[in-house]
């Protein structure tokens, strides 16, 4: 093992932040991030977190991947543990990580006694679909996102 | 106006979970609540709440409506308020009762300093999307929903 999986502490914010900013421009809307890592700091590790991180670390202390959850509210299924985002470094890829993340991250979600785990994935992300199908999971496309911004 | 909206009580939960039902149906989807009534009294009640419901109550005391909401955390926007579940009995549709959930939701929403109010709607749910679009929501489809059940 190259690396280390471990919870996210807030100095580490500024990286993840970074890493959340890269996952943005491969999926094609760096321009939709509006979020900063000031703020990220406090909504992860303030007084009420509304998410909880992990990263990967390498042998030499470098962040090479993360993933950020939240817990969702299914109305048939109860709580389930959300994916928001996974990211590992390129040059850190086809080395199991992201399999480690989700084997993780499974085991958090069944300690807590959630019936799923949940994320999304892109259409045309062709990859990600075909390692989501490999291990298990099931892909919906019938469902469409709907947003309204709010100029609060 | 025929009918109020009010903060959901633990006592509603029976009515609010027979429309979550109602709903399913409608979305073909009947046989995936695996959750229960006294689940959703626990979830949305309990110490920790999993989700807010507000309700239509009739000027005759019944529930004809509700809405269903928690807190999603967007890496991109930070927190949102997300609307699981919003269904209106069908002898009182076509009377602004969704329309008046929306506008309470985005107060709400506001007050909370929330950047988005966040939904989903199936693909064919003509009337749904008709509505969406004409109160100013963005619908983006280029995403899947993937699933993952666990064996706990």
């Amino acid at each position: 093992m190259m690396y280390t999986i471990r919870k996210a502490r807030k100095e580490d914010v500024p990286v993840i932040f970074s890493l959340i900013e890269a996952l943005a421009v491969f999926e094609k809307a760096p321009h939709e991030v509006d979020n900063t890592a000031e703020q990220l700091a406090l909504d992860a590790f303030g007084d009420t977190p509304h998410c909880r991180i992990w990263v990967a670390e390498s042998h030499e202390g470098e962040i090479i991947a993360m993933a950020l959850c939240y817990t969702r509210y299914s109305t048939w299924k109860g709580a389930c543990l959300y994916l928001e985002d996974l990211y590992v470094l390129p040059e850190w890829r086809n080395r199991g990580i992201a399999k480690a993340f989700f084997k993780l991250l499974i085991e958090v979600a069944k300690s807590e006694h959630m019936a799923m785990m949940v994320w999304q994935v892109l259409d045309w992300n062709e990859p990600a679909i075909a390692f989501y199908k490999k291990i298990g999971a099931e892909l919906d496309g019938e469902w469409i996102n709907c947003r309204l911004k709010l100029n609060a």
